[in-house]
Parts: C-alpha cells; sequence; structure tokens
C-alpha cells in the first residue's frame, strides 16, 4: 500500500507554497487590526507579490509533473496500482489536482491584479462605510466586480457563471443545487415571521441596549471563548471593522470581534460565532499542514461551526443557565433585575432588521436570499454596480419589509464584495442548514449534551466536533463527510423543524 | 545621460524581492509584539520560506545577467559608456553589486537555516531571560554561533572572521578600524567616571523611581513622538520584550518601547530613542522603495539618528524646559515637588549599572566594549558559548567594577546574539560618535536650535536630519555622507568634549 511518504516530493512544495499563503495571511490581518492607514497602497502589493508567488509556485510545471506521475488525468483519481493507495493519499491527490488545475485556469499576473485591486477596495471600503457614502466604493467594486466576471470566465462553468465563484468556497455547489433549497426555506421563513408578527407576545430587548462597559464586553466574550475550549496559547482576540477569523497554522488561529457600548449581542455573539470557527482551525491536524488534509473542508462547513456555537448553543436557554449568572455578575447594574427568561426571550426576539450579522435566526436567511440574487446577477451581467443601492433597497422592501436609511446599514454593511468574495454568502445558509444537523446529530450521540450545557460544561460538545469534522480535512467531499457524521446530505428539514419550535414556543404561536 | 529608466528590469525585480522581505519583516513584527507562544514553531518556518525565496530571487541568473548588462565586474562600477550614468543610477548599480555579491557567497539552503533557527533562537532568549537562565539558552545559541562561524567562512574576509559580519550592518568597517577608535574612548572615559565618581555632587535620582502609571507612560511617549514628528498615520507604538523599530515601506514604520512602572526613563527615552530610527525609515524616499536608494545607509547612521534624540535632544536641558511642565501635569503627584534642574540631573546621572539600554551616556560605550570583545572571541573561536557567562561577569567587574546577580540582568539582557547579530553592537558606539557631530553640525547651520529646543519646536532638527541624512538612502558611501554631512568621516573627539562638557558642569568637576 502506498501512503503519504511516497508524496513527499509533492507535500514539500505544497507546504511552501502554503507558508507563502499562511504569510499572506497575516499580512491581511495585520491590514485588518493593526496597519496604519498610511500603509495601505505598499500592503496591496505586498499581499498581491505573496499570492503570485504562491499561484506561480502551484501550477509550475515540477507541480505538474508529480501529479501526472501519480494521477490518471482522466478521471482525475490516483493511478490504479498493483499496490494500490491508502485513503490519505487518494484524497491527498484528488483535492491537489483540484486545486492545482482551477489555479492553472487563472494567469498569475490576473492573479497578482485581483489580490492588489481586492485589498485597495477593502481599504476603500473601510473609509466609504465609515462615510456612509456608496459613491466612494462604487470605482473599486467596478474593478473588483470586473475582474471577478473575467475570472468566472477563465475558471469555466456549465450553466452560470456565478457557478465558477460558488465552487471556489463551496466545491460542487451550484445555482441549481441552491435554488430549491432557498425556495424551501423562504416558503416556510415567511409565514413563520408573519405568525410571529401577528403573535400577540411583544419581546422587550431593551435590557440589551443599555449601557455595556465596552472592556467588560470583551472580557466576557474572552470567558466565553475559554469555556468554548478555544486554546489562546493559539489564538488571540483582537478588534476589527468587521469580525472575522484567520488561520495561519493550527497553532496560530485569530478571532476578531467589534464592540458597542449599547449592543450588547453585537460583541457577544460575535465572539462566540467567531469562536466556532476558531476551534475549526485549531482543530485541523497540523501534521498535514500545507495539504488538503490540513485544510477546513467548505466554507458551509466552517460556517456550520460558527452558527452551531453562535445559535445552537449560544442561543439556548440550558447555555445561558451557567453564564447567565456570569453576565449578570460582570454588569450587576444592568441585569441583576432582569430574569433569565426575559434575557433569553431578548438575545431570541424575532424582528425585520437591517444589519445581517446581528439579525434572528428567522430573519438571517432572508438577509442571505437577497444577497445571493443580487450577486448572481451581478456576475452574469443582469446588474451593474450602479444598480447596487437600488437593488438592495427593493428587495429588503419585499423580503423583510424596511429600508436603511444610510448606506453604511445597508449596502455597504458587508466586507465581502470588497473582498471579491462573489459566492461567499450561499455558505452562510447551507452553514446554517448544517449547523442544526450536525448539533441534533451530536445531541443523538451524546446523550449528556443537555446537562452538560447547563452545567458550563462545552467541551465535550467541542471535542465531539473536532472527532467527527474538523481533524479530517478535505479527507471527504463535503456531501460525504455530511453522510458519514449525519446519514444525509444537507438537509432544510432540521433546520426549519428546530426554527419553528423554537419560535412557536418563544411567541406562543 | 542613462537614468534609472534604463534600470528599470532590474528595479522591477528588486521591488519584488523587497516586497517579500517587507513581508517577512511583518511577521518578524508580529512575532515580538502580538503572536500567540504556540505559534512560533510554525512561524520561523514562514519567515525562513520568505527569507529563502528573497535569496534565490537576488541571487537568480535574471538579476545577475541584468546587472553584468551595465557593471564593469572588475571595478564593480557602472561601465562607463559615451553618454554616462547620472549619480543616482551609479549608486544604485554598486549597492546593487554590493548586495547581489554578498548574497550569492551564501548558499540558500544556509540562508534559510538561519533564519529559522534565529527565529526559534529568539523566542528561546525570551523564556531563558523571563526565568532568568542562560542554560535554557545555551544550545539555541551553540547553534546560532556555529552558523554565524559559517556565515563568516562563506563571506570570507582579509584578517578577523569578524570583519565578514562587522560589513553586514557597516559596509567597510574592520576591526582593525574600530580598534583604535574603541581605545580612544576607554583611555577618555574611563578616567572621566573615575573623577564623576570621587565628585562630592551626589545626583539623587529616586524621583524617577516612583509609581508611574503604565499607560499615561506610554501615552506621554505617544506624546513626544508625536512633536518630534513621528506620523502615526504611517506608523505604531506597541509594546515589546525589547523595544525595537521595523518598517516594512516609509509609509509603515512601526516602533516598540517597553514600561514598568518603578521605572520612568525605560519607556521615555525608548520612545525618543526608537522614535529617532523611525524619522530615519519614515524619511526615506518612497519613490525608491526597493532599491538600494530607499534603503537606510548602515546601522551606525541608524544608530546615530536614535542617539541623536535620545541624548543629544532627549537628555538636555533646553528639551525639558518646554516638555517636563508637561511631564508634570501628566504626573502632578510624582513631579510636581521637583524642580527642572533636579530632574534633568537625575536623567543624566552617571554610574556603572548593569543593564545596557538604561546605561547613560558616559558608561554606555563600555557596555558595548565588553560586548564587542567577548563577540569577537566567539566568532573567531577564542571563546565558546559555555564561556559568556563567565566572560561577561569578569569583564563587567573589570569595566564597571560590577557583577550582574541574575543572568537576565547579565547575559541574557540583549536580544542580539539570538537573533544571529554578531557584528552589530560596534555600530552602537559608531552611532553615538556620528550623533555628536551630527548634532554639532546641525547647531552650526540652525542658530535657531536651541531656541527652538526650549519652545519644543522640534521639527526643523527632523527637517535637517531628513533633508542631509535621511533623503539620500545608500546614494553615498557612509564615509562620504558623513563628510559631506560634517566635512570630516567618523571622529569621537567631539563625542568626548561634548561627555566631558556636561558631566564637568553636571559634577561641577
Amino acid at each position: 500500500m502506498k501512503t503519504l511518504a511516497t508524496l513527499e516530493p509533492l507535500t514539500t512544495r505544497l507546504i511552501e507554497i502554503r507558508r507563502i499563503q499562511s504569510a499572506a495571511s497575516v499580512l491581511s490581518w495585520d491590514q485588518e487590526t493593526y496597519m496604519p492607514a498610511g500603509g495601505g497602497a505598499a500592503r496591496a502589493e505586498q499581499i498581491a507579490t505573496l499570492e503570485g508567488l504562491a499561484h506561480q509556485r502551484l501550477v509550475s510545471d515540477e507541480v505538474g509533473h508529480l501529479l501526472i506521475k501519480w494521477i490518471d488525468p482522466a478521471t482525475g483519481s490516483a493511478e490504479s496500482t498493483a499496490e494500490g493507495w491508502d485513503e490519505p493519499s487518494r484524497a491527498l491527490l484528488r483535492e491537489t489536482w483540484r486545486d492545482f488545475n482551477r489555479a492553472k485556469k487563472l494567469p498569475s499576473d490576473f492573479v497578482i491584479r485581483l489580490s492588489r485591486e481586492c485589498s485597495l477596495a477593502q481599504q476603500a471600503w473601510v473609509t466609504a462605510r465609515e462615510e456612509s457614502r456608496f459613491s466612494k466604493f462604487l470605482p473599486s467594486l467596478k474593478i473588483v466586480l470586473g475582474l471577478k466576471r473575467d475570472e468566472a470566465q477563465y475558471l469555466g462553468y456549465a450553466n452560470s457563471p456565478y457557478d465558477a465563484l460558488l465552487d471556489t468556497y463551496e466545491p460542487g455547489a451550484t445555482v441549481a443545487q441552491l435554488a430549491p433549497l432557498l425556495t424551501r426555506l423562504r416558503e416556510r421563513l415567511v409565514p413563520l415571521l408573519k405568525r410571529v408578527q401577528a403573535s400577540p407576545v411583544i419581546i422587550d430587548d431593551r435590557c440589551l441596549h443599555q449601557s455595556f462597559d465596552r472592556h467588560k464586553q470583551v472580557e466576557f466574550g474572552r470567558l466565553v471563548l475559554t469555556a468554548m475550549g478555544y486554546d489562546f496559547d493559539r489564538g488571540r482576540l483582537d478588534l476589527s471593522a468587521h469580525p472575522f477569523t484567520t488561520s495561519f497554522h493550527p497553532t496560530d488561529v485569530r478571532v476578531t470581534t467589534r464592540v458597542f457600548e449599547k449592543d450588547l449581542p453585537s460583541c457577544l455573539f460575535s465572539c462566540i460565532h467567531e469562536g466556532g470557527h476558531g476551534l475549526y482551525d485549531q482543530g485541523l491536524d497540523p501534521r498535514y499542514y500545507g495539504t488538503p488534509l490540513g485544510e477546513s473542508l467548505s466554507l458551509g462547513f466552517h460556517e456550520s461551526q460558527s452558527r452551531l456555537w453562535e445559535n445552537c448553543v449560544g442561543r439556548s436557554l440550558a447555555f445561558w443557565r451557567c453564564f447567565y449568572p456570569m453576565l449578570q455578575h460582570t454588569f450587576p447594574q444592568q441585569l441583576a433585575e432582569v430574569p433569565l427568561d426575559r434575557f433569553y426571550a431578548a438575545i431570541n426576539r424575532a424582528a425585520p432588521s437591517l444589519i445581517r450579522v446581528e439579525a434572528d435566526e428567522l430573519t438571517y436567511n432572508l438577509h442571505i436570499m437577497l444577497r445571493v440574487e443580487i450577486e448572481q446577477a451581478l456576475i452574469e451581467g443582469r446588474a451593474q454596480a450602479e444598480d447596487l443601492p437600488g437593488l438592495w433597497n427593493d428587495k429588503m422592501q419585499s423580503y423583510l419589509g424596511i429600508m436603511p436609511e444610510r448606506d453604511a446599514e445597508g449596502v455597504l454593511q458587508d466586507v465581502h464584495w470588497s473582498m471579491g468574495a462573489f459566492g461567499y454568502f450561499p455558505t452562510y445558509t447551507l452553514g446554517n442548514l448544517y449547523s442544526v444537523q450536525f448539533f441534533e446529530q451530536a445531541k443523538r450521540e451524546l446523550p449528556q449534551l443537555h446537562d452538560d450545557l447547563e452545567a458550563g460544561r462545552l467541551l465535550p460538545l467541542r471535542q465531539w466536533l473536532e472527532q467527527k469534522i474538523h481533524r479530517w480535512g478535505r479527507m471527504f467531499t463535503p456531501d460525504h463527510l455530511a453522510r458519514r457524521v449525519t446519514g444525509s446530505e444537507v438537509d432544510p428539514e432540521p433546520f426549519l423543524r428546530y426554527l419553528e419550535e423554537k419560535y412557536e414556543a418563544l411567541y406562543r404561536l
């Protein structure tokens, strides 16, 4: 049986490429956290240089020859030999072949240009958002959109150019597969929201919008992260304009949050959310760093981890039985008189709102649908960058019945398009669906889970996720791993049932 | 006349190489400031990968062929053509040829290994220093020392292998040239110190060792940096174990400090010192980024800037006439009753002490001599890593009459050897000598300088330094630029006179 030892000439090269990419990630993290504003233009060039180098090395003849030596190009699988290959080797070859072929389709010059323009656009977005002026972001957006349309052409596709970009984040996913999922969600969520809005139960969440010391908020987020098993010897928590998680190696995985004095949930749930991402990256096997076996599977899977912790755990009554007394202790003046059930209802209040990352579980996916429809139209050329604010406001009105007054609360709220991350949003909805599938499976396999959560013991759940999902990297495809863990591929039914039960109880429907 | 435009195929490559090196510098800065401890091993590999890439690209045939096209290898100068070359082009070719030939002598594997071992040794040093245990650092030191001895052999030398390393930091400097300078300093400084110690004047510096809020100390450091013209839109101030300055581009130059509650001078003077370095890097011409014309000239020149600000400005009575009232306002409880002349004497108190970076101007160079003698013996093989603590303590006794009780206050106090920076220390003494030469020249050329300092107007001096030194990068050699600015090469006389006058007044000798 041939093993990874055979592939060592290949993995040595892959590790070097990953180190260059990790260095680029350090530069990006720094850009979002500590870089002085004046350093932006030079930083864009430095990151682009590294991205270009990594790309050139991946598509090199050297890597190509090694792959062809072991792979049948007709099937993209490890060549059958008398000895055969073990499973990790077959997976490593399959996934490297995928990465190699996708990279091969893009000229290195294009990769460098795209990287540079995205760094610059991201910096322009920060300023435009601060000033709440879409027009200030428009020139950068036009450039990035043009490049992403080009990228879809380079990559190729069967039906929609949008599929080519979607596949970057969620291997194998297509619009055709997603559309029925989204329709089914809309058909059940819109009526549920109507019933909630018609309910005589009024949830008052003013207790969450008192004045909360920012420093104490961050410290409480740090406490919850520690309880989740996020390892601060291999991680950090910092502040940034848009919360994110990044990883340079399983021994250095960093999360960020943001904090507002009058909005307790913002810092709290972004810490738990990013912590879920962080646990995934800390749970990858460091022996496989640099190869696909040491990488997360897809953004849908990644988001399943963050949403599982944020919602299934972090918005559950069980979790707060242990943590609410600690939160009250941290903010006695604000919360001592607020009983647990009122706090629990407040953090789960469902109501149409403007900001996606602060949306409740019920309306969250409506925010995603709006974005997916818009970005698909942009990439397919049915809409232009100039149309964005109009499209945004119309769809907000039709899906959520409200409209932003300022661009910062509307079309400028998300960082994604400035980063060129078109095709990324659908993975949020996939993540939501997977999160409930995985959590229900965990409940079946860990009979003590509910008691553990009530007692603040979060580590058994983390360990289960690590064993079932994190440590496998890209060993299996997303569909395969979903079946392996839950017995089924992505399925909206558990998610819809979970939401219906939760909101029927909260609003006594 | 041929200009830089002709050299564009070369500069494009040099800029790419510099961007890779700048990325490595970001990773090093992060390692010293924010990186979680667990990330150290992976970080060492990432930095080594980037250093290796930069080295490979510099010594590539591509760069070699371009250089040979324009340079006469016999002289190392731009080939004479009918048209001739302008001065920037000649300088760019001369300095790139120097860098290329030095790099050519080192195998890329060696460069990668050296980088990796130095990152790891630096991390080991941090721990060993915290625990004050030299034995914990010894294994790493042996490895680094072995590699630096190898490096000297690769680079080649006429007399001492130490010269090969010294030349890295101070182009053209040799032990033979330094030794008489150091002897002359010792011959004048040791008697001066004896006279100070015999003086009936006793300077009491307890006012500097009260309890000072750490946060306020850093904020005062920030205030002085701003007054110096250090641009926070193109820089940052952070904390690290050992204060340093690093630059990724003239638009992103970062300084660090450290802060102790009971030691006001530590944070204060390290801010001013690193600020002096920072002004040099912010003053380099961004149009030349990536080429030798956009780089600092030598470490001796760099140190001249930090010491000029720290000592000639920051320990002068004139400077404190304006800034002391602000410092008193920041720490009224501690300083309101301390008059300016007592504060001025306290920050200039001369006494043998253990820590180099906190030494007074008089004893500082004795600390350097000790280190230079030890590292020269180590590189020449006359001493071994194991001998270090013994050598250190003996020399402390003989030069300064005191001995450290703990390794952290002795042989483990400096980061340099862990970074492989053997041959770096002499540039500190050169910097001290240059700093006074430049400051005296500035006084001659800026008749208002004394009044400016008394009024807190620091920008005219910064501008003078930028015009005379910073903006030139490596256009001239160190000797040439020193002559151009002051009319003479490095000269200990102004420095010795400055010290004698200052201490004769302070101690009424």
